[in-house]
């Protein structure tokens, strides 16, 4: 067991609001090391077997707040996470309040308000892996928000999985989380739809799997050679010169068309090669197609 | 140097028709390994490096194809690849062709019956790594067409790199080809888009990209047990129950829409897992969407 100061006040006492699947394994990682863990949950019932190892159930949220300087907090979203604050209100005064629900940037900033409006300091953190990663440095955690409040509680969250500091700007949790979320499921999505073309074709698409995941060695330094040239400005022919790259793309798109396969994404990497290669950057590779990722009026909104 | 059997002739002799970056990587490795190789290319020129290391230049492409039982083909594309086969025309008789330039399934199952037309034997092959890799096994190389004259030929062809054969139709080497480029086309495109997200929030986009790298040793396990689950129609809830993956979309979709990100797929994917859950399976997980992919009219050409 770890012991924290909080505003000077030793403590190896903590609260979970929330306990579906994150919140229930967060409750049980802390009650097992020896935390003092209170626990509270809107249906009363998922509290008994935290209980049985070793937590201390709250009636209230409020009472769970009361309980402990620092408060994790872990719901469905964001919706939730504002009903339960509100039910708190005045209560979050002098707790530190971790929110580990996933969410958006802007929410985040607006919830950090809300809390030191009432006397409280907010960290928002984003769970990036499974419930059953909880307490291992395989589920991955970035926080953001006051650097003194993550400072002191650092040991106590270091408990849940690895933890990453990214900044005090409160959004930036959210902005890391939303942007791996979103890198995973691009990725993913676009598999599942070139599984559908093997299939099409008879190809065994356990066998097709295997061999992309065979493949995947060799992106880590692909992807690190590509925010590189990005940051840099100088882009080499990374995955052939786009000129190279491009006349493979019709046939491409025609064949995944041909077979009722989605390609929208496919025509997508069509039009910012063309547009590269007019730019007079034919030379060039696959990277330099951040250069004509423009805002495009369509997608902007309020 | 390694003599293979053709039509059961003795021969260490190949000829590579194409001296661009692929060809002339391929011609040269031929040539250092002893092989008697006869070089062809339109612009005369780029055969001078290849006959300095050991290689003899044809002056046409029918007296290349002319020299050798085997004779690789890399050119920029298929028109290309057609316009320098009809040169060579009833040259190919008694001839195994291997065509390494990209190309769809399509047009290697036609070029197939044309050489054959012409008594000659067609294998396709695609090249998936970088030229620097040529001869090594870091180019993988999927090859289909006539077994025989694929297994007379493999000693020569892993000269080049990782030879895996797919099958006798043709068409295969391409499919794998294409499936593979898709996938990697769209997770580079969809990284690209939030390496822009990234940026407009002021994220250092080489430092978040080598977080991303650190984080695909997750993929290869995640990759299989989609194709898996896939295969089997058994869904568990992988990257979390679609109920609770969906709960985060509209915030994932609205931040990159307020800093002008594209959102198409992310849209996409709201949609699919939105379907999904109204058909009753919300507590399945994201391979679970391959269920959904359905043929769309507007997707489906002739
Ligand atoms: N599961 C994963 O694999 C995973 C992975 C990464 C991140 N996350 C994130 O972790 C968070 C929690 O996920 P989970 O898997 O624990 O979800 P879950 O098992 O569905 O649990 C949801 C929790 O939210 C509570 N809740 C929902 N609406 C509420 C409301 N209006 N007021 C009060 N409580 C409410 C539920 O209480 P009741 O018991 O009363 O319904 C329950 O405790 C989500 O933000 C999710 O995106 C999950
Ligand atoms: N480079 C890569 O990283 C890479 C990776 C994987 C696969 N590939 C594939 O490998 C193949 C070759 O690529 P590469 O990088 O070698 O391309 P390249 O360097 O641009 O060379 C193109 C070759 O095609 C010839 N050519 C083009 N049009 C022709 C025509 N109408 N008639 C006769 N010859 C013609 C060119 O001859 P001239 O010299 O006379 O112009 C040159 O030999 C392509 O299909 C490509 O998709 C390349």
């Amino acid at each position: 067991m770890t012991t924290t100061t909080v505003d000077g006040q030793a403590s190896g006492r903590v609260s979970v609001l929330g306990l579906g699947a994150m919140g229930s394994a967060i409750a049980r990682t802390f009650a097992d090391r020896g935390y003092h863990t209170t626990v509270w949950n809107r249906t009363a019932s998922r509290s008994a077997p935290l209980v049985e190892a070793g937590a201390t159930a709250a009636a209230t949220a409020a009472e769970a707040v009361a309980a402990s300087p620092l408060v994790v907090v872990c719901l469905l979203d964001s919706t939730a996470v504002d009903e339960v604050l509100e039910s708190v209100d005045a209560g979050v005064a002098g707790r530190v309040l971790v929110n580990l629900t996933s969410g958006s940037p802007a929410q985040a900033r607006t919830r950090d308000r809300w809390v030191a409006e009432r006397g409280g300091v907010y960290l928002d953190g984003k769970l990036m892996g499974d419930p059953p990663y909880v307490g291992t440095p395989n589920i991955l955690i970035p926080v953001s928000g006051s650097r003194s409040a993550f400072e002191a509680h650092e040991p106590v969250l270091r408990e849940l999985g690895g933890i990453a500091y990214h900044g005090t700007d409160p959004g930036l949790a959210a902005v890391e989380f939303l942007g791996q979320v979103a890198v995973s499921y691009e990725f993913l999505v676009g598999f599942l739809h070139t599984l559908r073309l093997m299939n099409e074709e008879g190809v065994d698409v356990a066998e097709f799997a295997g061999r992309v995941a065979g493949s995947l060695s060799a992106y880590p330094a692909l992807l690190t050679s590509f925010g590189e040239a990005i940051k840099s400005g100088q882009y080499g022919p990374d995955l052939g010169s786009l000129n190279v790259q491009a006349a493979l793309m019709d046939d491409l798109i025609s064949h995944r068309e041909s077979l009722g396969v989605e390609a929208v994404r496919m025509r997508e990497v069509k039009d910012l090669m063309d547009l590269r290669i007019a730019d007079g950057h034919g030379d060039q590779g696959f990277s330099s197609l951040f250069e004509v990722l423009a805002k495009r009026p369509g997608e902007v909104s309020a």
